[in-house]
């Protein structure tokens, strides 16, 4: 497992190794953000004991926020949350027939009662899966805050300058 | 739970009590042929405890096959796969604002190593998930895929005689 | 405006009156849980000030979550996350051609740096959306999230009690 | 900015400079038609303000048209619609895991009462949007409305010279 | 043909007289305005020299602006298109079986060089046609204009007001 | 236009130039049936007229089919088929973005009254607009279909010859 | 079997009786322009003994053309067209899930060497279906092409007479 | 044909040869855990009674599951079902154009009576096949069993071992 040194505030999981190079952009953004995180592979359907066990420990393990990424009938997300009561928010993986549409559907039509926040397919939804993580620890965390203002301000500035060709 | 008497050789679970509509229809074809079954409520979501006692029981409680329903992000029948070896049918029930294309695809879509054999969105396909589930049985029982090929020839027969107007 | 009345920590945003329909069950869920919310019609199309202005507004009104619903083209989610850094949490109401395949795509398809956090489609989405917001706070809420483990166990324990037929 | 060296009749603007590739197209109808313009970045999400600012000086700064691209949750088109009353052209830009579907329909499926004139996802889109654009400025420049003319019968008369193999 | 006193200048025509359920609505919006209009049934495949005839008299005839409404496989708009250079607007029809989505794709997917302006699937799109077609006219009617200020600014204090419940 | 030497029987026409490396199969297939036909590019959007003239002089000039290929909104077969009562085979061309769904949809989803028979989308299609257009022409010419009887045994040896690996 | 008196040209068959409400659209066709047809329920996966018989007798009973309609994994069409060189085209019935966009992507996407001649979903379909195979005979009965003339230029009639409201 | 020494359990066919790309993998699995099988091209549009001859003799022959894979217009998996009462598993090979969804819902929509067990689209559904295939050979074949789930825990164990980067 992938970790910081301090005690992690959110868990990165993903369904299979292939989906590191999609979900190492969360990965980026919380390093980033300097919040203590955790990387590991938990596949609903290969190791579904982990699964257990990974989100039935996650409150007391202090994990604020679970990022799961998984790609085609995606059920990591949704059992995360089944087996929790911290936030989950689910990224599509960009399957390899359906383009993630698979991915996204799987994971996003949740029944009323367990619920999974759910960003865009691929690595854009991996980045806001991280973005969207900081928002949730930044409630609590004026400097957090801060600094996620201070990224947003940038992320402007750097627009404002570009120019075409 | 719905129960034969001798111990059932087919289990029947479905994710709420609103898919019974639907999947009473693969009941229906397991009595009609006089193989044991039970039905009940498995929720992936609501319930995922006695999804993992459910699906890590099925074969020593003698299960030759289990079926499941569930729609939207339907992760009922990949989750039981994941915990047992006994085959899982998956019947994608139609769902309310995508007609269950999600359910099939969650369904569906499935990773390497972990199989769902999937039926036909609704009705259709719960009916078929019962015949599937009674051909397997078929195959070790001649009594049984007598009355299956009665069943086929019979349903022949059926359309053999109808007419239009 | 609906509204609590201690200040509100959750604001229910939807672009149109026609979404309350849908909408309020979030509102029920907060409301359910002792969440002080605001609910109030913000339209991006109608009234894009009214946006701008709320959503600018929402960190220092103490809102710790922004739950938006809309239909179609459905701008309102994103843009509000575009104004704030307050997490923004989307429903995609069930349209009327397209049954909601565009409200969904529109809300979770963000592109990297502004997140929002999308849940289904139509009723159980507007249900989970609260249940999110609701264990976002939890995370600092001791009481709260022991509330929301009560619920999830009550939840468990009524599927375990339902019968088919 | 990239800008003609008369005030600008038609605005083209996109949601980052990715979305260049896409939109110098309509740039280049614009500029074989020598109809003032300018080519901005303006993204809906990045630099909301700036949208904001856009739109609203549009109908002053002499603006008759503007063209707005943009990819995946596509909201740009449909908020400059929203702040002003120039008429908006939209184009889907072709995104990675939907191919621009989501872009389409993000922009095409706008509520009654703030339209935007949507054009086919990609190039043929970014270069019908330049055609639109000079047929409504024709309406008024009889001369515009003859090199018009003469585009098409050129059009017209190069397919009939094509010959196959 | 249903035809305004004096001479038109937005000609509303369908493909079928069932479409006129939809197409109204644009009417409606254009009587609103007091532009001068006229609405005609004008099927691309079961009256194409009237589309011809329709299409080469429209800029003579003073029209600056159609709108086209089809459903299914929609060629009404894009044939208009082909056969003038007066700006065409096109509304996708709600089809029975595939929702709008066939005339949709049929309508808004031309290729480069003759271009249809498309608005959302049903009564939205057609209100919105006519509010385009009004946003083109009044660049060069400061009256008009003026009118489709007020109407948006009352469209704004209109959702201003609505209370929810 | 390329041509038989003797009265061509099937018009094998497209939308664009770049649609021939899709409709050269279906020439070739007639060509191997020593079918005399022809090919031409007539463009719905670019060339209207020749369009019309096509339609209306095919049957006097004796064609008995014409298999029309185009992609994207794919005008090109249903308005052939509202100018002539002359058999029209449908081919759609895969488009860039939506794979040649868009063009599909265009071309089969024809209203009652005109009718288009419609083919697989791309080279599949093309080669069977081939066969197609045979087998009607067959109906009449003994000679022709014993031909096509033989390719069908053909096709069938070759598949039953194949092996694996 | 319904059946005309005079040896059939044209075969109307279906999968299932409930496929008559949308195929007996084709039979009048057929009766309106007196061509000899016959109506019959042969099913590809109920009766494909039927299906063998029915489409290896076809050409040698004189069938000229063979319409098909099926719905959901609509095999049908395509069944027959393996077994007959007689022309056959597909009507694909409008589906309880998802619309007929099962069947239609059954029926249409053949692979090359078997064609089936493809029709809109549903009632119009089979209208079409009718339309098309008369047009397909018309080649060789210039009666029935003046009669099928006729009929366009009295279609074109009727929808030049309609006024709308 | 490919084939074990002894008789085979298993018969896996295929439509084209282009699909032993996909198939084989199912062919490994089978390989991989000693089952005898066999493998062939059976094409339902090019060889259709080599199809009903294959499913009317498997039962006799020892077949104890039928895999089927096949793209597009997808019709092996089902004809061969409505041959025989031997239970069929169909795989969706991954198509040009529309990357198997056509394939997905040709094979798996199938009606009330006739039923298929439907695998992911592509390699991973052919590798489920096998799987699901072997587990339903297990239930009577204690060491097969043994076999499978020593298969699962070793699969979950190298997911376990796993690290990211």
């Amino acid at each position: 497992m992938e970790q910081s040194a301090t005690a992690p505030r959110v868990g990165v999981v993903m369904g299979s190794k292939s989906d590191w190079a999609t979900m190492q952009h969360a990965r980026d953004v919380l390093a980033a953000f300097d919040v203590p995180h955790e990387c590991q592979i938990v596949s609903a359907h290969r190791t579904p004991h982990r699964l257990v066990q990974y989100a039935e420990s996650a409150a007391e393990r202090g994990l604020a926020v679970i990022i799961a990424g998984a790609g085609g009938a995606a059920h990591l997300p949704g059992m995360l949350a089944a087996h929790t009561v911290v936030p989950v928010l689910g990224v599509p993986v960009q399957s390899r027939a359906l383009s993630g549409l698979d991915s996204l559907l799987s994971i996003v039509q949740m029944p009323a009662g367990v619920a999974v926040g759910t960003l865009a397919i691929g690595e854009a939804g991996a980045k806001n899966a991280g973005y969207l993580a900081v928002s949730i620890l930044a409630s609590h965390e004026p400097a957090l805050r801060r600094k996620l203002e201070a990224f947003r301000e940038q992320q402007t500035a750097n627009v404002m300058e570009q120019t075409l060709e």
